[in-house]
Formats: structure tokens, C-alpha cells, sequence
């Protein structure tokens, strides 16, 4: 269960302390070009340090691309396998923490589930595995452009993160994000619809606890007459609607205009601060303030929420496509040669 | 495109105005009576007419079940399909939207999308649809009330449906949710988290714009040291955790305290006011205040809640035993014997 | 798990003396006509009666489509639900079988599996199942015939099935099948070649023991030099190669020539001979030689070789649209406007 | 689509003559102990130049395992990400080859499916993509052995492969397989029998033709009384038949005696003489005798036949836990704390 999409798919695996993170994506076209200077950059705004908030585990992020592209970087149509080694990882760290539950972390709850846990870094439960999303994303995010689809998130600020910092504490924030470029017919009517995949694309980011979009929770407060899109006269159909209360989306399908959505982060859960807590043997302990983390987890999620909203975009492009209909096809197509 | 879940699936069928809504709930297991009674029960619910806002399409949602219960009403294991004919579909009350594209409705979406469209009643994207989720989620329900596994909603009023109906207008609401019973350890942990399941089947309901599980979107304004979730000591595995910050999900994975969500609605988008729009020609069109319409949707939607819940919990529960460790089977258990 | 397909997709339910068989077909394209004759005349195919060796069930395969065309008969795009009920079912002719495991069919199995069985007339594992996919397939078939790919079978006789019925046997059988008309292009290159997913469909149909497609078993007592399909000069891409040692499938994927195969039948289990066995108690029992069967199942079975062939192609033709290459596409098509 | 499964689920990647192979094998409980040792050894097995007829390409299959296991090597439940360097590929061995389509190859497929194709080595075409296979199936095969399933299969000859070879030529063969230690429940009744998805996984083998398993294609030859399989008496649970006709799987579902089947592999296409075919302008084109290739790919097939018999047997395995029904839990079991 660690594959997100269906015809464009990704498929990650790595441990936070162990040697690599990596994953394969696998759909993505023929003949696109990808740039690899493109995808550091988009891993580097995700990387911690940039910031004094930020954690002190210090990654460069450096990725090996094993499959997929030619030699000249682009795309054959095949699965695109990659590599992430963590090289920064020091389990030792954690020795402190070893059999007690972090408070609000995913460690009382894999120890279930399992029946073991490595409590070393949090495995497959930290945002260390993001860094797979954001490259993937990279990937299919320079594919989507060249049909000039784009995904713009920016980081609200909520609280003083270095003030919470300074105290030993953290705090939640807003990332808000857009999708611009999209053509009207994208999502799936009843169980597919584009907003519910987005919003289990971005309850999947670490620390997220409510998604919202077009008018969102507002919306529940509106009447029916303050909250209708009229059509632009005459019709456009590259910005058919002169308002967008609808985020983008009706019915589930995209309608040509931005789609855009907010996703709420809580605080990071590790604070610099003595939690009490159990141990694996159900006794009380306390868990020292030590480690590395970030203040502020939504700040660095910002190309998280790209990358995620990107992954989303690509594989419902691959479904419209699937599911054109045939009299829609462009003159002189013919469906014996394709 | 018409499915929803993996090891217990529910795919359905039915437009608005045609013959029958209906589906097949695939992987159920055998062995559990099924009470029709209690689909009845709550089927009602969801009807309209119960209250004055309501709709005035008056459907009795007789339902037959055509497979997949033995002679005395248990599970046989194998799929159950059924059908619930439509009766008091009109679809002449919709002649005058024929070729309009409605506002806020799926009806331009659908056109961009399929190249056609059912302007009557909104075929796949009316709220009709869900009549075969509550069908479906009542069965579920009925197999998890065994473990005590129970859903629970209420629709919270935000602003007076009466009222604005009496001007024509209509109004969002929120429906707040709860499950409770559930064992530690559903949930998978990067892509398919108990709470990313949970957003996308309520973010398929008609009219939601916005899903928040346990602080919600309040989490983004706290500090890390306001929102830990500290054990109760001594251990209760049954009620493991003093507060409840976390909404019963920590890392994805539940962690056996009672999940609670909020889903927010906006109003019904049909107003009994004249509305200006397109036409499929393009040309300017206005479409009269006529139909049959809730002048709030949550309000109806309280059972569907609960039934998508119980569809994402019983799709985790057989998804859990399948990953259950050899190491965990109880003393006894023989697996060359399962 | 009862599904098949991805993007075009069938699931069925029913039990073979239940109320009705019937099923959903999802995915289909928007604006193709069925008829529903032709949808009776594939039916009619299969039925059992009109052959003296074949079963004394009577079914009239009476069917209704519940959705997914509209008034005219042309599909939505929707998903179409239909049903077809069981009419001529007679439980209590199954009487002297409870409890009893009929030799070489699916009691013993089902009763391990599930913990509980439904001896009369084998619930899902009898081939009753097989009118909802012989009726899904002809609604595929009507879609594919458009683009003049066609799906033909044939019955070849191994041994008498009239001497063998006299003296209360039955006998095996085969069918070989070809399809038409297929482009290039069709099939993944690694798990999902076309003849994995056609073998897969072949193999789900009940009583059958091999698949073979293009030279088949043969190929393994050949030598390279023998078996090499040669290009026709010059070329001509509609059949490209003078010979078809490899059945239409290079590498997983069709090359345009007509894909042939070969599905072995088992002689069908139950025989007019008193079967010695066991009962549910574990004690010895006898099965008297009653009953209404076929038999030859192999006779029967082409049309429903057919109809898989059919959800096959449907399949991989979506599938295939999923993922155009952008520089394929016919010029003049803008990918903003899809 | 280059993942395999669904609860335990192979993805990979990797083109012949790339940097390297790999994948994600997805699924596999925790706990167990992966002994490199044994998967180096399934490895070798596979390996070409144990016998003078197979291919002068020398891979020493060195493979890293980058997730999933704990320091000790036990399993953690997590995704196991593994990557296979390919040191002994030369492109330029291929250059002849360039724009000529290889006979019985997928070059033709891959070029009419992708509008490209990596003619050098055959990209995701060549059975190099089976060193991953066996990789994954023997991480699989270890889990399911503590269960004592196992899996054997061996070639059976045909022809002299060396006197093929010394005439430039090449020899089809036959690898019969067996699963040994199954339980009594495997398999899904309708769409995904258990031998369905045993056929499409030997199918997915380069060069595989036909597949039979039990009395195969001579069951079309057969009368019923001469088939059927008689209990054991008194009952005996691990074997319960006097008989094996059906090969072990009766109805789609494994009766907890022996698995059995065949597989048909035809001659490697490429044989060391010259080869007259079309180039990518349609011109008539000579390929020279020359690269490294096997004179009988089936020989080394045998243990890609096991990975995938493994592959197979653990998918079904968990997906059988997943169906566990209630009532036939062990005593003192108590699904509130699964």
C-alpha cells in the first residue's frame, strides 16, 4: 500500500534511518525531456536549513535516476526508477527514545499494528519520505508544463515560528495552493471526482488535519445566491466563469478555471520539551528534548503540496485521455493506427 | 470509474431519471444477517420529505436485494447486488433546463467532459446517487456492529434553511461525524491513512467543500505543546489517550480512541430565483426557479456520512487482517489451516 | 473479487439457483449504439437446448439494462447495470446433493474456504455465471465492431459427446479463437502483456485446463529458424508480416495481425454415474446421477470465449488511449482542449 | 503497469542495457528473516554461462537491498526497495542493430506503441527484467517456506540446444512447475482463480507460448469418469484426493493437495544468421549474425517460473487473511484487538 495513482502511479519505499529513500514512477510519456537541474531545485525547497527554524538534519538530497530516460534525458515511456540515499541518518540519536511512545507521533500506533517498530526516526512514518514525492512530482511536473498545467503553493503564516522555537515549541500553519492551466473535463463524476483525490493526496502529507477548497468551510455558512458562478458573456472557454467560488471543480470535474484549496498543518508533535509518556512495557517514562526537527512542518511542505497536486494532475490527464470519446476525436484521426 | 474501496468494494450504476439506481457490495464476509429492516431504517433517513426544506420528489426507495444472501438473510461471502427502481423520476420537469447549463452544477463539466450530457436531472451527479451508498453502508454497518464498530452523524445548523427557502435561496451546513469501536491499527501508512481514505469518500458526497479530522483546521493556529495528546495511565488499550486532539489517527494508522470529523457543505446550488447562464450554442440563456430541491443538502446527507465511513472502516478492517503478522495470531491458530 | 478490467471494467454477481445474475459494465465511451438483438442473438449462442447433449435448465436470458443508455439505446458513458434473472432454477433438484461433495467441482473448495457452501447448483461457481459476460461482452463488441475489430471462436470436437452422453459421461473439448482487426500497439510490455491478461480471461471461464495462443505447445519442440515471422515487402502496416508463428503478440504487445489462440476443456465433472465421495461429516456418501447438465461445457463455451476476448480488447484499447504519446498525436490536436 | 499483485505487489523498473534493475516488493509481512545467502543463490540459478548454449553477457547480479529489513535482517513490513546494477551491458555491441527491427522481437510493437524504441538490448523487452522477478520471488519465497510452501519447478528438453546452437540456430523446451504445502482456500471464485493468475504470471515470461496445468490439454481429450478425483478415505486434510487430475485447484480455488502445471517456451528469436527484415523507413534490411543471446531461454526460465508461482501464492495468501471469516477464527480470538 505504498502506491499513489493508477495510471500514473507512484511506488516509494525507504526508512528515515535507513540507507535510501527511492521509488518508481511508472506512466509517465514518451519523449518528454527532463531536466535535472529542475528537480534539485524543486528538492531544494524542500530541504530543511534554509531556515533557523528548521531541523538540523542536514541531506543533500542528491538522487541517482537508474531507469526511464534515454541518454539524453528524455523519457522512454518506461517506468522511471530513482534512488535518494540518506546520508545524514544517525539512529544514535534516537537511543533515548528507544521503546517510548512520542506523543501525537505514529509510534503508539504502528507498535500496534505491527507488533514492532523502529523507533529510530519514525521509518516509513517520517516526512523524510516526501522527498520521493517531490522528485516524482519534479518529474511529471515538467511534463504537465509543456501543456502549461503549473502548481503554486505559498506558506501562510499562522504564529511566530521562532518565537514557538525559542520556547522549545512549534506551531501549525496554512499552505495554500493553485493549480492554473488545467482543462475543463479532468476527474471522474461519482467516486473519482478531482477534489477527492486531491484531498487524499494531501491528507497523505505528514502533519495534515483538514483540506478545503473553491469556498470551503465558508461555504457552509453561505446562502445558494451568494455563491454561484455566473459565465463570462461571451463564452470563453479558457476562463469561462467570472467568479470561482467552485474552486475550479463542479461536480467533480474540472471546469477550466484555477483549481485552488488550502491544507492545514498542525504543529510539529516533537517539541523541546520533557513529555511523559509509556513504554513499550506500558510503564510511565519521559521522553528528553533532544533531536532534530523542524518548528514549523507547513513551511517546507510547500513543494510537498506541489509535488502532490502535480501527481493528482498527471494521472487524471492519463484517464481523460483514456476515456475520450470517439466522436470527439480531432479530423482526420484515425483510431486503426493509434 | 464507478467503484469505491479494495477489499470490500462498492460499485455502482443509476441515473437520476432513468430506470434504477443500484450496485454490488463485493467482499463481505460470509456468515453476518443482514436485517432489512434496518436498511429501511436507514434508507428513511436520507429521504427527502421529511421536513419542509426538502425536496418534493417523493421516491419510497423500495430496494431488492438479488444476490448474496442464503434463504435465511446471512452473507454468503459472495457479492451482493441490488437495485432500487426509480419511481417518481420526471424528467419532463426539466424539459425547460434542456441545454442550459445550470450554475454550479455538474451540467457544463459533464458537457466539456463526455461531449454530451443528460441535462435532466444531472444523470450521475445527482444526489439521488448516494441512495445506493446508504443501501451499501447499511449492510456494512450491520457486519461491523458485530465488534461494536458504530457510525455516528448530526447535521449542525449554520444558518436557517426555513428561512431561506421562503426566499427562494438555499444554505450550507456542516454534518459532524464520529466512529467509534474501532481497534487500533487501521490504516495504512504513507498513501492510503485512515484519514485520506476518510476525506476522499466524504469529499465524493455532492456539495462538500471542506474535510477536518480531530483539531482541524484550529490545528494550524496551535502550538505543539497545546495539541499532545498525553496516555492515561494506567494503560487502557481501549481508551488509551487522556484528550483527543489527534482525532483517533496518528501517523494515518487509528490508534483505537474514537475518530471525529467535520464535513462542511455548501448550499444547495438549484435556487428558486431565475438564473442567467449559457446555452450549449453559447448564447445567452436563463433558466426559470423550477424543479424539486432541498434548500440544504447536509441536512439529508447525515446517513450518507455515516455510510461512507462505515465503507472506508470495513474496506481497512479485511485490508488489516490480510497484513496481520504471523507473530500476532493467537496461541493455536494453525495457518495450514486457514 | 468479483471484477475484471481496469479501465473497462465488469463486475458481476448472482448465485446460479438465486434470484437473478446480473452485473455492472464501467467504462464504456459515451455515443454507441446497442442493440439489444444483437445482445439476445450472442445470448442465444450460449443457452443450453439447442444441442440433445446440452443441460435441461431452461433459461430464457431475459434481460433489462438498468442504466448507462439513453432513450435512444446509445451509451452515456455511464456505467451500464444489468440483470438477467434466474427463472428455471430449481433448488430442490439439488436435494439429494447437500452436503455432499460433488467430485472435480467447487464444493469441497468453496466449503474450505468460506466455512459454509451453497450445494445447490454451486452459487457462483457454476457457469450460469457466465450470461452476464457473454451480455457485457456483446456490449463491447458493439463498441469495438466501430472500429471493425471483431472476436470469432469455434468449437472442435475431440471425442463424441453424444455416444459419451448415452452411456452417462460427458467429454472434453476445445475452442480456438481468433480476433480481427486489432491495431498495433495493444498490451503493456511486463505483467500486463495482451496474452497474460487474454490467457487470465480464458482461464476464469469454468472447466478450462490450457491456453496456448500462436504456435503454442508446438513452439516448444521448434527451432528458431522455423518459427521467425518474416515481414512483408514492402510493407503494408494493416498485416504486416507474412506468416503468424507468434499469434498476433510480439513482446507482449499486438502487431497487427490476427491474434489466434487455443482454450482446453475438461470434460464437464458431474456425470449421469453414482459418484462415490464424502460428506460434510467427513463420512462416505454417494451422489445418485441426477441433475441437468451438459455434456460437452466446451460447445457452450464459445460465445463466452468470445465475450473475454472482448472485455480484453475493450481494456487495452482505453488503456492504449491512456497513454498517447503527446508527439502522436494527429496534427492539429490541442491537448488544452481535450 | 509494471507492477504485479495487489496485497503483496512487485513494482519494477530497468532497460537491459541501462544503469540498472530494480523494484519495490510491496506487501511482505514483518518479521521475517531474509537470508541474503538464499536469494544469491536463487540468483545464480538464473544466471547465464553455467552451460555452453546460454548467452556470453556476464552479470554478476550483485543487488542491494535499501529498505524493509532491520539491521538483523528481519523484515519490517515495509516496502522492500532493491536496485541490481547492470555492469556487463554494451549498447554498442547493438549498433548493427539500429533502426532494423529483430525478428519475434518486441522491437516492432515497441516502436508502433511508443512512436520510439531503445533498440540496443531490448530495452524493458529483455529477460534481464527476470533478475528482479527472481530477486523479489525469493524474498517471497522465504516467508512463505516458514509455512512450508514451496516451490520446484525443472526444463524439460525437447531438442539438443547444443546441436542447435552449433548451427547458429536456437531450441524451444518445457518447464513443469509445482507448489507444495499450499492450504486448502487460495484463490478467488470467479475472475481471479487461483491457476488465472498463475497462467498470466507465467504468461508475463519472455517467450512463454501455453500454459496447462493438472491433466492440461489432454483433459480436452478425456471422458469425465476417467477424471474425476476420488476422496482419500478415511479424510485427510493435507491429502485429501487419491488423484490429481485437476491439478490442484479445483473451482479457482487450491484443494490443499500439489500444484502442478506446465509451461511452453518457443526458441529464442535470435539465432546467429542472418535476418532479412524492414528498418524504421521501411526499407529492406539485414540483421548480421551477432550479440549474446541463449540458444533455450526456457533453461534458465526455472526459477523465474518459481518467482512467479511465489509471487502468485503470497498475493493469494494475504488476500486469504483478508477473507477470514469470523466464525472461523480460533478460539479466544477477539477482533478488537487485531
Amino acid at each position: 500500500m505504498n502506491s499513489f495513482g493508477n495510471l500514473l502511479r507512484l511506488t516509494t519505499f525507504g526508512e528515515s534511518h535507513g540507507k535510501a529513500m527511492g521509488g518508481v514512477l511508472d506512466g509517465m510519456p514518451p519523449g518528454i525531456f527532463i531536466d535535472p537541474a529542475i528537480i534539485r531545485h524543486h528538492l531544494s525547497r524542500r530541504r530543511p536549513g534554509s531556515d533557523p527554524t528548521s531541523s538540523q538534519r542536514r541531506e543533500t538530497d542528491e538522487f541517482e535516476i537508474l531507469s526511464g530516460l534515454d541518454s539524453e534525458g528524455y523519457t522512454l515511456g518506461t517506468p522511471i526508477g530513482f534512488v535518494v540515499p540518506n546520508k545524514d541518518a544517525r539512529p544514535s540519536d534516537y537511543a533515548e527514545y528507544d521503546g517510548k511512545f512520542r506523543l501525537n507521533h505514529a509510534d503508539y500506533t504502528y507498535y500496534k499494528k505491527y507488533g514492532r517498530h523502529e523507533f529510530a526516526g519514525g521509518g516509513r512514518s517520517s516526512a523524510r519520505e516526501t522527498v520521493s514525492w517531490v522528485l516524482a512530482g519534479s518529474i511529471v511536473r515538467q511534463w504537465l508544463w509543456k501543456s502549461r498545467i503549473a502548481f503554486d503553493a505559498h506558506y501562510i503564516q499562522t504564529l511566530d515560528a521562532a518565537k514557538a522555537k525559542a520556547e522549545g515549541d512549534s506551531v501549525g500553519g496554512i499552505v495554500t495552493g493553485k493549480i492554473t492551466g488545467l482543462p475543463a473535463g479532468l476527474g471522474e463524476p461519482v467516486f473519482d471526482k478531482f477534489h477527492s483525490r486531491l484531498a487524499a493526496a494531501m491528507m497523505s502529507i505528514n502533519a495534515v488535519k483538514a483540506f478545503e477548497y473553491g469556498d470551503g468551510t465558508r461555504s457552509a455558512r453561505m446562502k445558494g445566491s451568494a455563491c454561484a458562478d455566473r459565465f463570462r458573456e461571451p463564452y470563453d472557454p479558457l476562463t469561462p466563469f467570472a467568479s470561482n467560488h467552485c474552486g475550479g471543480v463542479m461536480g467533480g470535474i474540472t471546469n477550466g478555471m484555477e483549481v485552488n484549496f488550502n491544507v492545514y498543518f498542525k504543529p510539529t508533535p516533537t517539541i523541546m520539551q520533557p513529555m511523559e509518556t509509556l513504554d513499550t512495557e506500558w510503564h510511565h517514562a519521559v521522553i528528553p528534548p533532544k533531536g532534530r526537527h523542524d518548528a514549523c512542518v507547513a513551511m517546507r511542505a510547500v513543494p510537498v503540496v506541489e509535488a502532490m497536486a502535480a501527481l493528482v494532475t498527471g494521472d487524471f490527464v492519463r484517464l481523460n485521455q483514456a476515456y475520450t470519446p470517439l466522436d470527439r476525436y480531432p479530423e482526420g484521426y484515425d483510431p486503426t493506427k493509434m
